[in-house]
């Protein structure tokens, strides 16, 4: 069910079993090539995809679409949630959904920026809601070995603007591709340091990082499927409980 | 333009005095006959129209969905933005695209509840930005006089779910207004005080509080126009620039 | 009743029916004729007048001198809260006098640009105390319609250090009014834009807003009678209880 | 000067080398003898006397009334500040005189809750205006000796409501003693253990710790003058600016 | 260089390239074989070890050993920071010494829990010192080969408590394992659900997480030296400077 | 016992009348002999000599060493918290403690410029746990007697880096005394101003306040073991319980 389009009588008459859907996305530069709503766009594709084909088990709450960007400040028309401001509003949704006791929430991320803040905040809601469910992962997560198989350039994973995240737009959003601007762009440390704390102005030229030229829709296609059957497996035995086994 | 769908590039090239257009909304119950979204779906409209008709003078931001509604919690599906979560959102928005060097910011609001915090982000925003040219508004203000006008029912203004909002969503999305459950509501003081702080649940029965069973559509469209065309009479002065003259 | 001058034992022997009153004023410039504590002093005077009308019906609490005036530091010695902690000391007194089990407040205001945070503070006061009963209002909207009545300039409203507070200082202090320095002054934005956020030397040239050359200390003494009765039959309605009745 | 009563025009042409003079009090009770206000009253009236007799050197703020006073509370009509809330307060005092080019600051307490506070405040201030000259004393520090002299009972230094307190009161305010309730009261740990935290109901039986039946108006006014005497002394070397010199 | 053991002049002296080494710990329980302060302990002598062989390239600080331990509450004796108060810690440090212009910095976790709060406090410091370099890992990341090579048991990386981690204690301190009281223990979601937030009442049952029988002193060692001599490449590399190469 | 070296068994069947014993220090310049450490060295020696003394009645949680020192910033080297950083430390200690069914709180200071800040952080905790026992006091305020009777120099007291710090490091850490630095130092206001909030580089040459040339390990180990016997006489009292008697 869609949050948004229900009424409260319809939402009062809601099993709490059902799993509220939470997707977190960004605004912010996408390189040449993609506009600033990409992540948002794409994260809201998977979850819109997840509630049609699970509307009687998922709850989707509109896309949180500020993130957590303040590495992409130095492109223009990029926006940033505060840290906290972002962690508050994660925390306001499912505590207004708590009062009206849900129990089961899962937040589908788009954004790597707001990997770390996700975690934080359904730790912090943890605390408060001890017995609830409360889960987060990216939607990119749940077809890394999709992603790893079709994508053709060097880079094997999903980064910024990329092979992966340009081959979704084209399939979800073609229209929105500027194909002339495709770009290859993206630099790293030699030597290796994987520890950095970089913004996105130190590591590429423009905006993008990853082999864009390479991506197609049918790519994107493959990619879209993997993350929605991924996401819908995970949040079926969520849905369903679970047990805890021996390790 | 619109924010979401530009790249850096494309944002990079825009006239800084664009007046950043930043739609707030809520989502929150609407009694039986309209959904959650209906401030949202409303304000969106307002500012989406605005767009088409002042592209090059206006950037649209998406819209803050996530409003103060603590005072429905008592209902279903409610949700509320934090007082200081929700200013925070704000205050990132402008924030950002000031470094971005823009400078004029018009927030447009579609729910009565955010109208003190948009007054308090805005001030304290004009405290860093001091010369930058911060406005807010109600959509509806601008279509005062229109409402007053077509309204049959006894109230002549906006309140919650009723003749005037049902009718502006029997305009813009006739789907989502469940016609069958359309009611009058709404309890007052008496002896009237005006002074009070109340919650929804103290003052209707079922989440309303004025006269749906009177909306048409013709309504909605008369006011829809009303505050389009208002809200681009104030953007365009904006735009312009303006004097100050003596009193 | 005083709360100030009260032992805890006589504050304990009351009724908690008792509403307490909180006025909340500024420490602001009021231009070249008043002092720097106007609006403190005026919603003073009408508060301690409410209390010597209604004594053993209303308790009194000290007045919150510092307002939010942020918008007006770009004149010598005026101070402001900051947003936040302006609620805070609001919270607090309500807070603490709802431990001591009182249930009804009223803030009578006397300065516009706290008018914004006293919702969001009682607002968020409601939240924890559902159950009392939190108002607040302006004390000259109490007497509107006696303002728009004795007030000869063109201006029907309050502004600041206007027509009709400089009348109000002329019947209360008038040794603080220095009658030389009377001006008339404010200029307003040409095209009229009312969403603007504005500061007040952006739209004064020395600090006041409106016709103060009309003052006389019978208009002050008509607008502070309207006002403190205005007040008092809201407080007496809300001392009583009252009911909700169908609108 | 009292800023409260200046225009700011009269405020911009004050000598930048005046010490603004900021009293510190609390509403709390005072057991059965004394009211609400006494730390208030007391502070603002030696603040009012140092003002009188050094106009041209000192800015005096209004009182900071609403203290940090939590280990009250459980006695009826005291109130307290937060801690964040309290320091607030005072940052932004001095932070808008700061603005307006002032440089020096008194922090005069007439409520032990509040030492710590004005301690961390200003020490937070100093980070931000490291140039500035900043200061707090309770005024009964400036007459220790004197209370020390003066007081009969086994307590030499002042306490709550106590002799100390009550005979300036005497002095100050005899209409406010109600001298038909006077106790001698207080509790202390046996063994001597000086480093607890306490609350005011687990040390007295009704609110007041020490020998207040032994009050008199000739103690207080000793006392009184001394407190002035020694602020004036310490204010007078602030204001004149003063040399660090080897220890 | 231990920044603890150095004076004033001692630090000033210093070139301004070494790399600041925070390590990150916590006091939280580690099951009934091991102590409270186990992640405390080691991630300190991984980062005394460093130190010990590149005096001159480093500057160590003392461990901050309160972690986010929210997940360990209900396990006596477990200490949490709390998310704001954990970052508020790491930021005071890096902008204290960024005060005293060193300008790279690394942060050594020996807590999983820290993670997610290292990457925002140094993502929020990048927004402030953005030319300075900073940096954040685990130790164990640094031995992920090692440990994955020499466990075996079951689980090759990692968990808490376990054969790793027990391990090291029996290298480092192994008067500080209770050999007696070693346990396997552990258990996970079954079907497999990786997204879930849970405490660690929630995923064992009595606080340990692997194969803690299996541990012996020398995989510690192997496991030591090889999270040390990993982490000394990358702050060679970072002390060295690094230059950005094309993808 | 020492929480760091327990496991969550062996805590969880300590009596609750043992008292927590949280020492607080700093790291920040000690002048030219001193190291960064030295007021952490100094409280942890004597806490840690506490512990041993009293094993069955102690609680001891590691030094909280990251102290209030924003007055000494202006020397290389020294870090502070934030004020509110460094009480949600101190809170969450209690907190999680408390939550352990723990009860008895005793905070032994060895950094003054914690002081204000301990004693709020305790306040505001006793408003939560209104029967707990909560204490603070620095470790040399056991041993003021000794300390003014040892001194040899014009001042009495401890100072900063003086001959009462000097002293107690000759006696517990020779080696990290810089003998051949050791300076008398130290500036004061003159005329005599006690209420100043002054920076440590505004008075002090070198960093130093007092008579450093004068120490001995003698004098510091008389300071030492007066510190430890005085706070052990406290402890035990606040470990037996205690009677309140009237004053």
């Amino acid at each position: 069910m869609v949050l948004a389009h229900l009424t409260w009588e319809e939402v009062d008459a809601l099993d709490r079993e059902t799993v509220v859907l939470i997707p977190t996305g960004s605004l912010e530069q996408h390189g040449p090539h993609l506009p600033m709503f990409t992540d948002s766009l794409l994260v809201t594709a998977v979850a819109e995809e997840i509630e049609r084909r699970l509307p009687s088990k998922v709850l989707l709450v509109p896309t949180v679409w500020l993130g957590a960007s303040a590495h992409h400040m130095a492109f223009a028309g990029s926006l940033t949630a505060s840290m906290t401001g972002y962690g508050d509003v994660l925390k306001q949704i499912v505590t207004g959904l708590s009062k009206h006791r849900f129990r089961k929430f899962f937040v589908l991320n788009g954004h790597g920026g707001n990997d770390s803040l996700n975690d934080i905040a359904l730790r912090e809601l943890k605390e408060t809601f001890a017995s609830s469910v409360l889960a987060h992962k990216g939607y990119h997560e749940f077809a890394e070995a999709t992603i790893a198989q079709v994508l053709e350039g060097p880079s094997k994973r999903i980064q910024h603007s990329c092979e992966a995240e340009v081959s979704l737009m084209m399939h979800l959003h073609p229209d929105k591709v500027r194909k002339e601007k495709l770009i290859d762009d993206g630099l790293i440390p030699e030597p290796a340091i994987s520890s950095l704390v970089l913004t996105f102005d130190e590591v590429t030229d423009r905006g993008a990082l990853g082999y864009a030229t390479l991506a197609t829709a049918e790519k994107g296609k493959a990619i879209f499927e993997s993350a929605v059957s991924g996401a819908i497996t995970e949040l079926e035995a969520i849905h369903a409980g679970f047990v805890l086994r021996g390790q």
